[in-house]
């Protein structure tokens, strides 16, 4: 079976684990905590080189990093990665701008609100939002015209875009500014198959 | 016949020109002056919906963005890009983990410096430096058991990661810390059809 090294906040992981959802991938799921130094075991970083979640490990036991390349590896020959080249291109490119623009600048910010530290973070939060908020820019210019990213139809370029996106707010990214995400995240919530980062509580 | 647009100094259009020439496709390149804010020019924000080079424009006038997309493209079906599934994801993880780990890390350190404003943003540059450093020592530890990055051979993995690292220098990073990378960024250089960012003034 599948196995998916993940984290409980995870924004990359959580990607995986949609995916892996909504193909219908039975996975084993393996929760690491990341406050105990889980990514540093040597064990682990025998599978992960970069030493972070997401790792999707194979039956074979080999290992694949980096939500983006799972996600191409997983979409592989289903609908949620075209088969032409230019439109795996397409994906490809939404793939990497949200890695390069929006990753990091959204993650952390969340992060130091999560552990309380954002007023003490303040200055590095200011410069994370100066460089984020012009490519959040460019993905409502986008979402005003679009319904989806690629194709006109929902791919694994909308979750990897999805992931952080729709968490931002937490990082105290004013996410009312742009009403066409705002759309568009409701829209891959409501695609069969979706599953929340952290379990709602049971009613 | 393809058109690349990129800029004097621009590492990940740099990618591009070095894979268009040493997979010996023709193509005319557009070098745009971006103090002159040809990035913002409507007709070329058509061609490029996150505003920057590269752009790859086909013979039928479809545009692709993003260095590791285009990569992709244009690789596939060469030596430079393996066919097996697990070694395409295992290409794609160096690309992102570039675009997310470095590029900006080592871009805007180098761009102050080039601009002259590296004192002015001593206090930024700190904060790229203090993630990059161990982004870096983490590809160092692969290149110290590792020829190449993927299936060891030369492939567009090794053009991505190769592009910012081999000037990082240029950003004040101390890349004598890093033997490893010192010696693949020569075996980089080395390859057949390798060009360098700017022509070398003629003797």
């Amino acid at each position: 079976m599948l196995r998916l090294y993940d984290s409980r906040l995870s924004g990359n992981a959580w990607k995986v684990r949609i995916l892996l959802t909504q193909l219908g991938l039975p996975f084993e799921r393996v929760t690491l905590d990341l406050a105990k130094g889980a990514t540093s075991d040597p064990a682990f970083r025998a599978k992960s080189r970069f030493a972070r979640v997401p790792v999707l490990e194979l039956e074979d036991g080999r290992t694949i990093v980096e939500s983006a390349a799972i996600m191409f590896y997983l979409a592989e020959g289903t609908p949620l990665l075209p088969d032409d080249r230019f439109l795996r291109a397409e994906v490809m490119s939404w793939l990497t701008f949200e890695q390069a623009d929006l990753l990091r600048a959204l993650a952390l910010p969340r992060f130091y609100h999560l552990r309380g530290i954002g007023d003490q973070m303040a200055g590095r939060i200011a410069d994370f939002q100066e460089a984020a908020y012009p490519a959040l820019q460019k993905a409502e210019a986008w979402l005003s015209t679009h319904d989806w990213l690629v194709d006109e139809r929902y791919t694994i370029a909308d979750i990897g875009l999805f992931g952080y996106v729709s968490m931002a707010h937490q990082g105290g990214y004013e996410m009312q500014r742009f009403p066409s995400i705002d759309a568009w995240i409701a829209r891959v919530k409501a695609q069969p198959g979706w599953v929340s980062l952290v379990e709602e509580a049971k009613a």
